[in-house]
Formats: C-alpha cells, structure tokens, sequence
C-alpha cells in the first residue's frame, strides 16, 4: 500500500528527505519549462503554413458572393467564412457573423455591450445595482477575468463529469433576475477537458430565467479539438436545441480558430439567434466598418469545408496527444495510489486538470516555478483567483516538446509528493 | 453677370425649363453612381497588391523582437509595426499601440471604456448624468454616430480654414466639466480638407479643461493622404505639443493604413502618452490576447519606413488626383458666378466639400438620387444628421472612375442649378 496517509511519520521523513534530495537535484538544472498557458507549440503552427500560401497577388481576392475583400464593408462576414465557421460549430451560416482574430474580443464586447445599452431592449446593466454570473468551476480564467471587470458578482457552479451542476443551475437562474449569465466551455471543457451530455444541454436549453437578460455563454472554443481518432464525443447543437426548447434568444455561442491555424491570426465567430444578431449588429455597425474579409478568405479556401479542418485537426492530435499521454503516464508511475491528487483524462481540448489534497496547490506550484516549471497560477481556474479548497491546478501540455514536458510533469510530481507529505506530517 | 439671384423671374423660369430638359435626358441614362462614401476605387487597391505576396510559407514569421507573430501575446503590437504607424503619425513607437484593421473600432472602444470605466480613474461616465462632446462641422458622420450611441450630448463647433473656431473650444472647455471630449481630424479634414494652423495645434495643447477626464480625440485618419508633391502641409505633431505645455495625457491620436494598404485588412494604431496606454492596457488585457501579428509584420516588411510609405502614396495620389480635379473643374465650369454654391479645393484626403445656398441641400442630394447618383446624405456631416442650414454635401470623389466622376459632377451640378432656381422662384 503506497497511499501516503497511511504511511507513519517516519516512512514519510525518510521519504521526505529522499524527494528533496531529487528535487534539489532538479531544481540545480536550471529548467526553464512553461506549461502554464493553452498556447499551441512551435510545430503544432507548423502544421497551418501553407495558409501562408493561399492568397497571393494572383489571386482571385472576390468573395463568392463578388465583395471585393480588399475594400470596406461586409458586417457579417464573407459568405464562405460564415458557412466555414457555421460547419465548425454545427449551426447555420445566417446565425453567424465572422469576426476578426479573436473570440475572446466578442466575449468582452458582448458583456461590455450588455453593460451599456442592454440586450435586445433590456435595462443596461450599468444602470442596475447588482448583476451576477455563473461560473461553473474549474473554469477559464479569462472569463471571469472579463465579468469581475465589470464588477459583476460570480458565483460558483459545480462541475459534474457530465457539465455544471443543473438542479444548481436551473434553481438559481429561475429564482434571481440579477442573474443575467453562465460561462460555459461545453466540449473539453477549459480545464477538466468535460463534454456535456445531451441532458446537460437540453436542460440549458429549457432553462428559465428570471431575467429576460439572460443569456447562456456558450464558448466552443474546441469544437473540434479531438485528440484520439476513435473516441470523439459530439455534443448537441445548442442554437437548434434552444429553438425547440421555444428559448431561441437564450444563448451566444462563440468559436475561433485560433488552435487551428494561428493562435494570433484565425478569424473568429458569434453565433445566435437572429434577433439577437440584429441586436448586436447595433453596435458593429457603428464600431467597424467590417473585420478582415482577406483572412476570413485566407481561411476559407484553405480549410474549405468541415472535412477539410477534420483533416487538419488530426495533424494537431498528433502533436497533442504525445505530450497528454506523456503528462497522464507519468501522473499514473508516480502518483497512482498516493492519495496525493486526482486528474482527468481528457478526450480532446487543451488541459488536464489536477486536483492536490486540499489546501496543497499554491504550494505545489510555487515549489514548481521555484525549481523553473511555471504552471498556471492555483486559484486562477475559480473566480477572483480564489479557490476555496486551494487544490485545483490546470496542466497546459501544448507549448513544451514531449521531452520538456516529461521533464516538466517529473517534477511536478515530486512537488505534489513533497507538499503532501509536509502537510500530513504537519497534522 | 451670371449670378442667379440677379435673374429675373423671366430668365430663372426659361433657365429651368432648359435645365430640366438636360436632367431628363442624364436620367434616361439609367446612371448608377456612387460617390457618398471615402471608399477606394479598384485601382487604388490594385496599388497595393504586392502585400498579398510579402508573407508566404517560406518567410521568416519572427518579429524583430523574436516573437513568433503565429502564436498569442503581444498586446502592444510588434516593434516594426509600432515604429512604422509612429512614423506615418510623427510621433515615437513609445507612444503606440497597434491593433487590428480598424481605426473606428479604437475610437469605438475609447469612448466604451471611458463610458463604463472613466478615464485615468475617473467616475465612469455611465454614472454622470450629462456627457458632452465638441463636434467641429461639417465632420465625420462615423464619429458622431459613436458619441450618439452613448447617449453624448454633441455640440457643433465652427470650423475656420485653420481649424475649429478654437475661441468658442477654449471658453466651452475650460468651462463645463461635462464636456470629455472633441471629435478632430487634424490633417485634410473630412469633408473640409481643412488643416488645422501650428497656432491651432497648439492652442489645443494648451487647453485647460474643466473635466480632468476631457480627451481629444485626434482622428488623424490623412496624415500622408496627399494629392500633390509641391504642396503638401504639415501639422504639428499633437503629443509632443501636449508634453510642452504640461498637458501630455490630452490626446488620443488615431490612425490606420485603410487608405494605404486595403480599406478591409489594414491595421490601424492608438498614440498617446504612457499613463494613458496603460489605463487603455488595463482594458486590452481583459479583451483580446493580441492583435492579429502576421498582418502587422505583412504590413511591416512590405512598406518598410516613412519612406516607403510616401513612395506608395504618390502611387495613390497619382489616382486620386485626377479624380478631385475633374470634378473641381466641372464645379467651376459650371457653378463659378452663379452664386449656387461655393466648395473647398483639398490638397489632400478624400472629400471635397459643398455648400449650397440655404435650404437646398437635402433638396439636391435627393435629385441626384431620383437621376441615379448616390451622395452621402444631406446632414450627414453634422450630429444627429441635422445640418441647420441644409448647405452642406460631402463628394466623395474616390470610388468611381474618372469618366464616372465626371458623369456624376455634371448631373449634380445640374441638380444645384435646379433647385436654386427652384428657391428662387419660390421668394
């Protein structure tokens, strides 16, 4: 029996001290490992380069539709880039604009709007005392970066293996009108690598809120961003379920190829009602004149169509899936059995997240960048930073070759070993 | 002597019966013409193909600082980037940060974040009761409809042919702290082609605004948009004169290669000084995780300086140039004497503006879209579209081609007679 609580005080020094020895050892490597963002690897931006080489001065640079993408105009989007982004997210292609780089951009801007000026004719939000958002949790950082911003209350959601707690969800939202959103990441969620059942989303659908406000955050930022050829989970499509569910206004859905061709440079989408996109076209059409039509077809006449980026994507599964497996197989040698911390083992997306004994993981990780491992801050995937049992920490295997990973992921493990066995000792 | 107001009655009614034989005849040729937008024409894009081959799968895609312009980060922009929109707007890379393709969406954001942030730490103007802004007139309809959006309070301001009526901007300013803002375009005004005098530029630097939160707003949207080698004035750079005279947080200067490059797919940049970038940065952060990098360093590599910059700009001048003349020359042919109407003779930009007498405007605009040409709507330069006097029409001579131009001048000075003789006879 390895699980470390039931070692005695001095099976845990000698380990102890062992350990440490390793760690000094490690630490006097100097390792400059960052697996604290989902950011793609150097050769996983390899792979999109001919993107590089499908518009060039010979080229036809109209839409199918005869803009000229060169000029101004085209609020929502060339033609084949609505269709391109609308296959991603398994919608249709007028429930889509096509924005410019960046899916976070229309996240921020579509709170910011609903701040200033409502959703579809609702009271601004600057104008009412309270507003508050759920956030299931683990989550992404980044949203509820964007939603403290605005100083609106987060709450925390908890999350099941099938999506956020529903019976939660449903009881709060149909009870308080300063509710006026959820976060949600529905496929491979961002950290746990979670896929929503059907019953999760068709609860969502059938939701009903107090607030006619109200809106579901539907982020899809990896829709399809399989790891494995044979296991692929497909969630449903939200808009149609919403339609059904007769809420068709209820939900924003966004999505990027930011990790499908350039983290820097893909074009992203919203896609929703369309009441809801005259209503958000009141603002684009005094905030642009029209985002970059030359990389929306840059995109669209690379990728063409849903098989083309499932092609695609299985040359990124490639570089992915080495480095999860390297990071799973080296939590399984080492931690298996300890009692130490739990993990998922996701099917796709861009994380694995670790849970520490609890109140371990701001130790963990500062013992990690101490020895130059930098992981995403503890807390960081819970509102205001703040994770009330201090164990959650998110793995970003995607930037650091497998070997720098494996390296990364061994010491790792042996700072999860030593906080745990300093804070049983300290029991 | 030709002028209209000397005719009699007799004259004016066998003058009209002649010219709306003519304006039959043009509107039975089925004309279909644009000139209400600042849109470049065809060959204007063509120009500027050469960008589409600057990156291919075989470039470097490094910036000059080693960031891989694929991936995330970078908020600032680029360093090449940052220097070549601080060239093009005479002031330090230091000073800017570059974004995406739009310049109006900067503007936008601006006044967003003002109005659910404030500025530097001021109160956020959705918590004031009353916001207003200066609006020299004529001016841009884009700007006035970002201001009419928040609900700002637009105050028309004279304009001079040095600038705005800076007597009537220094009283109001240092007067009412209500007052955040004035809307300015510098450089070959729109639709003036107005620059604004050094004396101007800086009385604006030395402004004492009763608001600590009162901004300029300095569109410099034609800094190298000239239309002749031998005649091209300079203004005075805004952020260096604000630093002089202890001001240096005054300005917002904007800009954008939408006219230099492609109207859809250029990159636009923000200058002003560091306490400001950092106040925007605080919002930057939360809502995007970069611009898109390839299309900075496409623009970077491909006009390299200042110097390429103006090299190409010849390029375009050489097909605006005939454009403006040949409907200054068709103006004055055809309207000079008449007392019809006076119009502004740019060297650079892209408009040309036209006064009629009073009251006639609206009346005009609406003939020649009756014959087939589209102009910016009457009002349209003014905020909430209400020009008091019904003069003022903004040509817009870029879009069509020369022939067409010279097409849709002749209709439309056909249409001024028409309708002046029209007031005339009805005194």
């Amino acid at each position: 029996m390895n699980q470390y609580s039931q070692k005695s005080k001095e099976e845990l020094l000698a380990l102890k001290e062992e350990l440490e020895a390793q760690y000094e050892k490690k630490k006097a490597l100097n390792l400059q490992l960052d697996m604290s963002r989902g950011k793609p690897g150097t050769s996983q931006l390899n792979i999109s380069m001919g993107i590089m080489d499908t518009l060039s001065s010979d080229s036809s640079l109209l839409a199918s539709d005869g803009t000229d993408c060169r000029n101004y105009g085209g609020l929502d989007g060339i033609p084949e880039a609505r269709q391109l982004m609308a296959e991603m997210m398994g919608t249709l292609p007028e429930h889509v604009i096509v924005f410019g780089n960046a899916s976070l951009t229309i996240m921020y801007d579509a709170i910011s709007r609903s701040y200033t000026h409502g959703v579809l004719g609702s009271t601004p939000w600057c104008k009412l005392d309270q507003i508050k958002f759920l956030c299931p949790v683990p989550g992404y950082d980044r949203h509820f970066a964007i939603t403290e911003r605005f100083g609106i209350e987060m709450i925390n959601i908890p999350m099941n293996e099938d999506g956020p707690d529903m019976d939660l969800v449903e009881k709060l939202v149909s009870s308080d009108a300063a509710i006026k959103g959820i976060w949600c990441v529905p496929k491979y969620s961002n950290p746990q690598g979670v896929c929503y059942s059907d019953e999760t989303v068709r609860r969502f659908a059938n939701l009903k809120p107090a607030a006619d406000d109200f809106r579901i955050y539907w982020d899809n930022a990896y829709a399809i961003h399989h790891l494995y050829e044979d296991n692929q989970p497909e969630i449903l499509d939200i808009i149609s379920e919403c339609e059904k569910a007769g809420n068709p206004n209820l939900v924003y859905e966004f999505a990027s190829t930011s990790k499908v061709s350039f983290s820097g440079a893909g074009i992203a989408a919203l896609a929703t009602s369309p009441a809801n996109l005259e209503d958000v076209k009141k603002q684009l059409t005094i905030q642009t004149i029209g985002y970059d039509k030359l990389n929306q077809l840059r995109h669209a006449r690379f990728f063409k169509n849903l098989d083309g980026l499932k092609a695609h994507m299985k040359k990124h599964a490639n570089e992915m899936r080495p480095k999860f497996e390297i990071v799973l197989d080296i939590l399984e040698k080492e931690l298996a059995d300890t009692g130490t911390g739990t993990w998922t083992k996701p099917l796709g997306g861009y994380f694995i997240s670790f849970d520490s004994m609890e109140g371990c993981a701001k130790k963990i990780v500062e013992k990690c960048r101490e020895a130059g491992v930098v992981l995403t801050n503890a807390g960081a995937t819970f509102p205001y930073g703040n994770d009330p049992n201090d164990t959650n920490i998110r793995i970003a295997p995607s930037f650091p070759t497998p070997e720098e990973m494996a390296q990364a992921t061994e010491l790792f493990t042996l700072c999860v070993k030593l906080v745990s066995i300093e804070k049983l000792l300290a029991k």
